[in-house]
């Protein structure tokens, strides 16, 4: 079997795990967001204000996804939030299967809300579904405003693109509307917010967004029942 | 024959290009670079510098490796260098085959200096041996001070990391001797620039550096013939 075959049998394995991950997500009403991003980009950083800023309303947990260390797991669980940690070794990208196997050990029953943090890159982990309700990809400013256009498989897949770390605009000389048009040609249907972690800039409107997605997705999870 | 196989047996191809594109490169006295980092960490900028500081004393040339787009490859064209794309599409990396099939068309004969660039990728290009000299990553500062421990691999098997953008380290609330300090502990033996790209703070020790091994390297080729 040549490499283009096995990669399209592995792709097919993985989409029947995902369509599995995400039966049960939706049967438990439970919003999932696949979490993206280079490394470095403010993925720990986006977790840690979205927990602080919806642990009041919501039921939250995390999967964590590393090649090494469990740095990012160990920054969660010190907000008293749920965290599960997955090491992939030398693997760039978390798998369906992955995550069906971590459910075995770390249920996700009655959550409202899981984020999965995948491992840090712009390219491999876009091309596996996990069974996410919704792919969010953070893109930071000091990277440069033609990235959407350099890595356009990530960003035409997402259905919400941060931009993170905008206090470092000026600084980085990157232009934010440049960059944000950038994203809107290569994806003109997907959310975009201009966020900075660091200063809390823009992160109401992203909290209210997903407040409102893991809302509505409730109310429909308790009509059904 | 299983996924672990199908790797196994790319690499072992890999491994035989690479060492056939070596071959190349050390009987014309070529000192060739493997440049790799995350999306938008500087790569290119390095690059730029690296030609506008070398140019007057040696013969260089690139070969860009991007997803999509040609953008680096016209910057370095803007300078007068001579610059060669290679686009992936969806592939993660360079590998030694893609660099040999690229000397067919943009031979190197009489070259100083040959750059590389790899795609934008902290994982997947580590594994893949071009036939280079020397395994350059950047770091760039803002992606924070653990970076080198969450991505060993590309780490350990570096002969050069330089530690980019720091100009961004204060508004970054990055410390740039525990980032040194962790590429250390993951690498004791790589050389290790901290460098601005921007402001052109550190540039001269890495040209230097570079200057004398390019310098040594044409030696010891003037020496055999």
């Amino acid at each position: 079997m040549d490499r283009v075959s096995v990669q399209t049998n592995v792709l097919k394995a993985n989409q029947e795990a995902a369509t599995e991950n995400r039966r049960l997500f939706e049967a438990e009403g439970t919003v999932v967001i696949n979490l993206m991003s280079a490394p470095g980009a403010g993925k720990t950083s986006l977790l840690v204000a979205t927990i602080q800023g919806l642990r009041d309303r919501y039921r939250l947990a995390v999967i964590e996804g590393d090649l090494q260390t469990d740095l990012d797991s160990q920054r969660i669980r010190a907000l008293g939030t749920r965290s599960h940690q997955i090491t992939t070794g030398t693997v760039c990208h978390l798998d369906a299967r992955m995550i069906s196997r971590a459910l075995a050990e770390f249920p996700v029953q009655g959550l409202d809300l899981l984020v999965i943090e995948n491992v840090g890159n712009l390219i491999c982990p876009a091309s596996y579904d996990l069974g996410e309700s919704l792919r969010v990809v953070i893109c930071c400013v000091a990277e440069g405003a033609e990235k959407p256009k350099k890595y356009p498989v990530m960003f035409h897949r997402a259905d919400v693109v941060l931009l993170n770390k905008t206090d470092l605009a000026e600084a980085s000389g990157v232009d934010l509307r440049e960059l944000e048009t950038n994203v809107r040609e290569v994806n003109p249907k997907a959310m975009v917010f201009a966020v900075s972690c660091k200063t809390g800039v823009g992160l109401d409107a992203w909290l209210a967004w997903l407040g409102d997605a893991i809302a509505s997705r409730s109310i429909a999870a308790a009509a059904r029942t």
